[in-house]
């Protein structure tokens, strides 16, 4: 066997691209707001029409420049959303420049800042929370967080460490959902679900060496669906944590869904099995 | 309002990153077997251990060529898979080189020959069929063939045209359901809706605009979900082909899910209840 040797092709990703800022999740509530450079600490980069449109129309949400081709700048103004100042307007490929590859931006971007981050104890002890434990994927973490916008969940809880920014790819993936969906950063997974099972939430861990299929599995609310790491799964320590670890039977070749997949399917059987 | 000007930051993404290139689910039955530039007309890119392994494993896909570091080739010997050649040794950079930013690849790359595309008449007409009206993006498409792997659908059909190249991140985020998912490639999606018709197939549109809650409307396999592009939904032909229109009833602020999720759901509700 022999050793080659390849040469990179590509420089650096774009910042919208590149994953994982321990923090990125919002600044700590009462913290100053800094102007930082963009590719350290800076605005959340927000594109893609759904995303745009929900953070325009989210009071919460500060935005810091809106760029807009002339359609979408258009469109805006059809819609009738309040804006705080015109948008700048550029050309589609100088938006397209500022994203990675393929990204559909619809016209539109806004650079806005971090929403706040929420403690546990402003999680409402009802309905259903989801936990993840260091899902890395953007496009998973944004798909699972419009699913939980979908669903209505009380709140998604989300390691500061090994997970992606709240921005770019993530954003668009959640369309619009970040400014619906509360949001818990937690420095320690563990602790946040020792603080959930305190206020009486039932701790359920998914994965595909669970003890019993979740559609047969017994549910109550308020209840916290833990979910582990693409390949990796649930982390020994957060297992343990959980009240029952449940699997999702599936009849095909494949024995394990994409995160985001596995999420939905289990909101929509607790959404079902908890309806009133 | 000033017209603002960005200087593109980036080179054309690499060969995995890039969307779409008609025809690349399949040279013909019976084509000859070319050698083309990669960037062009090349051979599907695996990368990532679930996928390469199901690569491997499957006697109908031919292997071009095997890259893989020290560690992913010596777990490939203790799995004792049964390898055409032995693999050529590289370096973890020198395969993430290769790869769009981000791309977990486990140390293991493969050049493989696209899989034969099959027909309408190929597919068995029992189960569930899933056609997809020009979803465009690669991880939607990926994680469809996975749930669908995972669910035992019968086939996938697939338009030519608008749909992303079975290789690279689609590949990555199928998790090896590329080899177990039977895939009809089809210039003209309502040509093979009304064959799928003929063989007695229910045609089951999904969208947000449809007149029954999916959980509630009568279903009958053979079965055929069709599912629309993101943002776009369902082509106005491809929705009048369609028996009924289905929509999945939503409880939160968000009224539609990532394609790949309503897939997921709408699979788990109808095998449970078409089982027998």
């Amino acid at each position: 066997m022999r050793e080659r040797k390849w040469t990179p092709r590509r420089a650096r990703p774009p910042a919208a691209a590149r994953p994982h800022r321990p923090g990125s999740w919002g600044r700590k509530r009462g913290a100053p707001v800094r102007a930082k450079p963009r590719d350290e600490d800076g605005p959340a980069i927000l594109y893609g029409w759904h995303t745009v449109k929900a953070a325009l129309k989210n009071p919460n949400r500060r935005i810091l420049r809106l760029f807009a081709t002339e359609n979408a700048a258009r469109r805006l103004a059809e819609d009738g959303l309040k804006l705080g100042a015109p948008p700048e307007l550029v050309r589609p490929d100088a938006i397209a420049a500022q994203l990675p590859p393929d990204a559909v931006h619809q016209g539109l971007l806004a650079e806005a800042e971090p929403l706040p981050s929420l403690a546990i104890e402003d999680l409402p002890a009802d309905g259903i929370v989801l936990a993840l434990d260091q899902i890395t994927d953007p496009h998973n973490v944004g798909a699972i967080l419009r699913s939980a916008a979908a669903f209505a969940v009380a709140g998604i809880v989300i390691t500061a460490r090994h997970s992606p920014e709240a921005t770019g790819v993530l954003a668009k993936a959640a369309s619009g959902a970040l400014e619906y969906v509360p949001i818990v950063e937690v420095g320690n997974l563990a602790r946040a679900l020792e603080g959930l099972r305190a206020r009486g939430f039932m701790l359920v861990g998914l994965d595909s060496s669970g003890t019993a299929d979740l559609s047969a599995a017994s549910l109550a609310a308020p209840l916290a669906f833990v979910l582990g790491a693409e390949g990796k799964g649930l982390r020994q320590l957060t297992r343990t944590l959980c009240d029952q670890v449940a699997r999702l039977d599936l009849p095909g070749a494949i024995k394990s869904l994409n995160v985001s997949n596995a999420a939905a399917l289990a909101l929509y059987i607790a959404t079902a099995r908890l309806r009133p």
